[in-house]
């Protein structure tokens, strides 16, 4: 039987010691090193990433590809030997993209580069022909609100970051409508690739009618704006069959390592298994699945079993719905209060980088002191603050201490686009990721006392 | 009236001085940097390239756009004080392709990235529906042969140079079509990018059916080796309307600035006007139009005009037929005789790096020479051989000495693809490169002694 080093004279040693590493962490050291041993000593991770993408493609909530992939990760995390695997079910939206297609008619006939914003109406069959405006920003549109009416509004907007950028792919169509626009492209939220489109969902005001909404390239974005500045009329044809259908059911998966003294309590990891469609999803999010997935197996394999339970969650329409994160959160109602810590990695797998962490002080002293030991990964960085979409419904929900898995590259290259695929990312990525992840998760699930209630 | 140093006494020194700069080198220190100062004031030779793509757009032979684009030319050379502007006709081959899809249906239904190879044949209207066999060469072709009838072979080649790595795009389906294969896919013949398709000719072989050809990204190659690998079925749809109609008629666009003394005795630079048609030809080839062009345009504007005449020809057709350098070879068939030098820009306009020359021990210490007044741009080197797809029928025809324009940069990621637009060039590089042009057009047409009498 393990001893139990007594919670105060930890805290007491932690508070002291200050910047030092507390002993308690010594414990840990060896359990760390096999498990950082363990994936770097194979790329088992990239190649399981691999095996999902290259079989099931692309998983837009609502498709068989999203519902064959779940039933393999069903099946994959009994043969890994997790504990309680099972799916939980969540009614699901389902978009359907149908064709689509954007032609430049004036200066000169060009089919375009494009991708429809996902959760947008159609065109209806003739498509919509007419001129573009092309604007820089929702003042901008405000101050040329006269020369909208019955054109299609361009919104170009350099990319500078996500949250600032993808309230144009968000919002346009609904303020652009207002001044009568037939229809919105918006410039890609993301940096200059290789004429590359990004999608996402778009979401509609309640209070004015739907107009449909696509991205084009940068590139295009650019062009575009050079015609306008010259003088030169852009006239295009979109024409996009989107619409949605009736929901459908779907699943979050779910998979365990009960604990072996506090099994009731549970620290939640795990990404979202549904993607966009261009790609097949494996920066966003196959790729965080199968990291903290990997987790579990790694301890499975090594025998370290944590007193508390792990669970890994890959969640359900994280990207056009987020039916999967609230599901959880109403199913697992009950038990969230003891949920010590969820973390969910929707960032990418480059180069390891840390966790982003929010909740109390003390639970940063102690997580903080643990990423000590992710230092021969590149992955001891502890950012302010934590979470994600597919957690912060529970998170939120009850207060629970929330991690968000950092790393480095340029997810927003190839976030929603065709070049989401397995190719981003290296096996020594995965491997060390998972490595990362896994220290982490163990030691918060084993530690003498409960995370969040340090002094 | 400008005194001509004796040629001689420049031959005797030039030898005497060996790796010294000739003393005749000097009376053209000045009009050098004047070309490179004008050329470098201002954005003036990358905004004729935007201009001229984001208007007209891509410029495939037969189409509409190509022709509105020679139209422009020819106005906009007049403009610029250039004479003898004139289209020169030839009829060129109107290959089509319309519509295109490639979906996967075994393992995971899911439309696909592709592009049909120009000259390809079309399916027929109901596709091609076949498993997929993946091949690693033309002698695993051969290896597999029982295996390929009624199927799609694709060609998984990984790029290593332009050269070795077309010839799965050229020959690829002559090559398939002998053991059964229905139609080839082949990885786009280029480093990998962002989920980018590389289009360019396929090359039917006269005594074998015809059988469509495709181009996929990188991505999608590896995706089916690896799926192939672990024994899982690829089972695919392809659907071309390629096809070709009547040939019809297009021109090479000619414009000069007439020497000064030996105005029969002709300097031709030049790139080619038609592209192939995902991206806006940019890179390949508006950018070698607009940076060839302008070396007269500059000598024009500070009234530089050389003793022979300085000759730029926008060729047509050179991606999907060489009509138009074939048609210059025949028109100009008489006064090939006359032709000094002819250079041709088809690498891309990134950084400039020189030129490739081919021609005599004594021309090319000339052009040596004076390569080392463009040491400031960077553009010094003179490489073992020069030529160029459209100057290589006159080249070979009449022995011509002959230039091909060397950047930097990396063409075969843009080559072909979507992302062939003006934002890969910046206006430096279209300054500088149109600058060495100048200079060394410029000065080999100016030269006391024709380019190549050199003993």
């Amino acid at each position: 039987m393990r001893l139990k080093t007594p919670v105060l004279l930890i805290l007491l040693l932690s508070a002291s010691l200050s910047a030092q590493t507390p002993n308690w962490l010594d414990a840990y050291r060896s359990p760390a090193q096999r498990l950082i041993a363990a994936s770097q000593s194979s790329d088992f991770a990239w190649q399981r990433l691999a095996e999902v993408t290259d079989t099931y493609g692309p998983r837009l909530s609502g498709s068989v590809n999203l519902e064959r992939a779940i039933d393999w990760a069903v099946e994959t995390m009994k043969k890994d030997g997790l504990e309680n695997v099972r799916k939980e079910s969540v009614m699901v939206p389902k978009w359907v993209r149908g064709k689509e297609s954007l032609d430049l008619i004036d200066p000169a006939p060009q089919p375009l580069v494009m991708i429809g914003l996902g959760n947008s109406v159609g065109t209806g069959p003739d498509g919509i022909t007419a001129d573009v405006i092309v604007v820089s920003s929702f003042e901008d549109l405000d101050a040329h609100a006269a020369d909208v009416k019955g054109k299609i509004v361009l919104f170009n907007v350099p990319f500078t970051n996500y949250g600032a950028t993808v309230a144009y792919r968000s919002g346009g169509p609904s303020r652009a409508v207002v001044h009568g626009a037939l229809a919105v492209l918006v410039r890609s939220v993301g940096p200059v690739g290789l004429r590359t489109p990004h999608t996402g969902a778009t979401t509609y005001a309640a209070d004015v009618p739907r107009i449909p909404g696509a991205a084009i390239p940068v590139e295009d974005a650019e062009r575009f704006q050079r015609l306008q500045n010259r003088g030169v009329r852009i006239r295009v044809k979109l024409a996009m069959e989107a619409h949605f259908e009736a929901d459908v059911e779907s699943f979050n998966v779910v998979g365990e390592l009960r604990g072996s003294e506090l099994p009731d309590e549970v620290i939640v990891v795990g990404g979202h298994f549904d993607s966009w469609d261009p790609g097949v999803g494996a920066t966003d999010d196959a790729g965080g699945c199968i990291v903290t997935w990997e987790a579990l197996r790694l301890m499975k394999t090594l025998g370290l079993r944590p007193r508390r339970t792990v669970r890994v969650v890959l969640w359900t329409n994280e990207e056009n719905g987020s039916r999967g994160g609230n599901g959880y959160r109403d199913q697992h109602a009950a038990e969230l209060k003891d949920h010590v810590m969820m973390m969910e990695s929707d960032g990418g797998v480059f180069d390891p980088a840390g966790f982003g962490f929010s909740g109390s002080d003390g639970a940063r002293r102690t997580v903080t002191a643990i990423a000590d030991l992710l230092a021969p990964l590149g992955a001891n960085r502890i950012e302010a603050a934590g979470g994600g979409a597919d957690i912060g419904p529970s998170v939120q929900a009850a207060g629970i201490p929330s991690m968000s898995h950092l790393v480095g590259g340029d997810y927003f290259l190839i976030h929603h686009t065709p070049a989401d695929t397995v190719d981003r990312i290296t096996p020594k990525q995965m491997s060390d990721n998972a490595a990362a992840i896994a220290v982490m998760t163990y030691i918060v699930a084993d530690l003498p006392w409960r995370l969040g209630t340090e002094k």
